[in-house]
């Protein structure tokens, strides 16, 4: 009970922290995980199972660790930074890490046509459009609150599974079975079981606008992650951190733009750094290795993968959250783990005969 | 929220009147079913699916049916009948129209080995043990509200599920695909989900006492469904009729002691048919019938698809009381059906390949 109280109004931090930040939710590698990235585009075929799991779990571990990470931040007191200027430090040390990546690619194997920085107008001109995107959805966010309150937004963000789902399939034109598509489902129902709490009954309540706005949302989201990965897959053995690169340059631009709407006093009179502690660089830090998590899920594996991963992360989260911060966890909790757990198994017995 | 307080309440007496009733939870054809009965036992080859359909609509729409005659008798005051005296009715009744079902086959195709009332010590020998199984399991239900009050026997009687579907894959040996058991566990998270309330979370601080009640009395109840349904299929030409007329001969004779011990008393002072009013009466048809739905769907479908039957009358019930009794339907209802939808989507797609 008290798990699900707090965990409310912390996810709705969670949720805005979060979302403010997805237009740079891709990724590049870090220095540890560059290695592994670089020598993949040689044997891929091979590790390509391998390299699947392990970013799926790296995803997983980095987005539940995100939740508790902010938990904690909370408990330790108030957000004294403002949320846009951490957003756009996200984005540049995305940046750079991109760049540190190509460097040591650059020296081992040389420049090629591959992992050249340099690149056409016509490669270049579709990476702001996830960012654009993340921009309209983020600012519907702020319209969608005077018909909907926090807690049943977080259950009507759960929309968000059925939309990507329905977008990967008609965008990108890959297949689910049946048996995929049942177990998308569970998941959806599953997750949003799980976050049940005495107030959710509130979402039925939701007007039609709150109800058109967060189908909107949840297309405008789904079709941002399949937009890059599309983006990201149409040329397979372009280096995933000159793709990186050109998506956070505009994750850096817009969020610069949002900076100068929403905190350009606040940063004129009190720096940029202002506020900024030890578990906020932590954060950041995390956040920036959750996007680099993200974009490799998108290149050696794709959004159904992406969706499991967080789902499950939201569910490792709460168990994690009951020994570090001695959360209860509810029946409702162990109803929709069950369901998510049977979705995750479904989805991988499930799969069409000519997979992929 | 209106729906599952009142609901809860009802639910309880659903399972105390339903399950006293239990021994006699099997079937016999009424003056209407005798017919279509009659002729399958001629071209059950062909009529098979369509007898199937048809057994487990009518076990769904009376049972459905059932609880809805609960709230509308707790509605119009409160019970001042005796339980007992009227399960033995229930019996009574079920047996009487056993013979009369009889008596019409017998005009129609003469007396044969089949359908003969007649029979062997070895053959009725085995027909008791369901009705003392119903008993232990209702005489353990006296004790297990010292650990567990009513709302949270109500989330684990749904272990009933899980218990059925182990007994029926242990004793009758017939096989579940993985995907059905997969969907078997959604059939028992969905059920309960669409049941939670604000106060189920109490569930989670039933003691260790409490837990191997319930366990032992899901696993009662499960091993009584199939043993019934292992009872009926034995001779499977054997007429239906003559099967149930045995099975409710005993359960008239345990429903004699129930009454012997608990209301002696009364049915002495005030008689046996003191406070029976319009309500009662149908509800008395009402048992009866759905005793023959059940026996119907054991000879000619299974348990599996008994769980399934009463499962979705369980979510049938509560939609028609929102139009009924002005009950609010929660969103974890909604969920809930979705669930159970899913898994009986599932449970028919996952068909093991030499099915049966």
């Amino acid at each position: 009970m008290e798990y699900r109280r707090v965990k409310d109004q912390e996810s709705y931090d969670v949720v805005s922290q979060k979302d403010i930040e997805s237009p740079g939710e891709r990724s590049l590698s870090s220095t540890s995980a560059t290695s592994s990235l670089s020598t993949a585009g040689a044997s891929k075929g091979k590790n390509s199972w391998k390299l699947k799991s392990i970013v799926t779990l790296a995803l997983t571990l980095l987005t539940s660790s995100q939740a508790i990470l902010i938990v904690w931040s909370k408990r330790a007191g108030k957000y004294e930074y403002s949320v846009t200027t951490a957003n756009f430090s996200v984005e540049a040390l995305k940046c750079l890490l991109s760049l540190i990546a190509l460097y040591r690619t650059w020296n081992s194997q040389g420049v090629t046509e591959d992992n050249r920085l340099s690149t056409s107008f016509d490669e270049v001109s579709v990476y702001p459009i996830p960012a654009i995107l993340y921009m309209v959805k983020n600012l519907l966010q702020y319209y969608i609150f005077a018909y909907v309150d926090a807690p049943a937004y977080q259950i009507l963000k759960n929309l968000n599974i059925i939309s990507t789902g329905v977008l990967y399939r008609i965008i990108l034109k890959k297949k689910l079975s049946e048996i995929q598509w049942a177990a998308f489902i569970l998941l959806c129902a599953g997750c949003t079981t799980a976050q049940l709490n005495p107030s959710s009954d509130h979402v039925l309540q939701t007007p039609i606008q709150g109800w058109v706005m967060a189908i909107v949302m949840a297309l405008l989201s789904g079709f941002a992650g399949v937009y890059t990965e599309a983006i990201i897959k149409k040329r397979p053995s372009r280096n995933i951190n000159v793709q990186n690169f050109w998506l956070y340059i505009f994750g850096m631009l817009f969020n610069l733009v949002a900076i100068c709407v929403q905190d350009f006093d606040a940063v004129m009179n009190k720096g940029f750094f202002h506020g900024y502690s030890f578990i906020t660089v932590l954060m950041i830090l995390n956040h920036a290795l959750s996007g680099i998590a993200v974009s490799m899920v998108m290149k050696y594996a794709d959004n159904i993968v992406k969706v499991y991963s967080t789902s499950v992360a939201m569910l490792l989260t709460a168990v994690v959250s009951v020994f570090l911060f001695g959360f209860h966890l509810s029946l409702a909790f162990f109803l929709g783990s069950t369901v998510v757990s049977v979705s995750v198994y479904l989805h991988s017995v499930g799969k069409p005969q000519p997979q992929k």
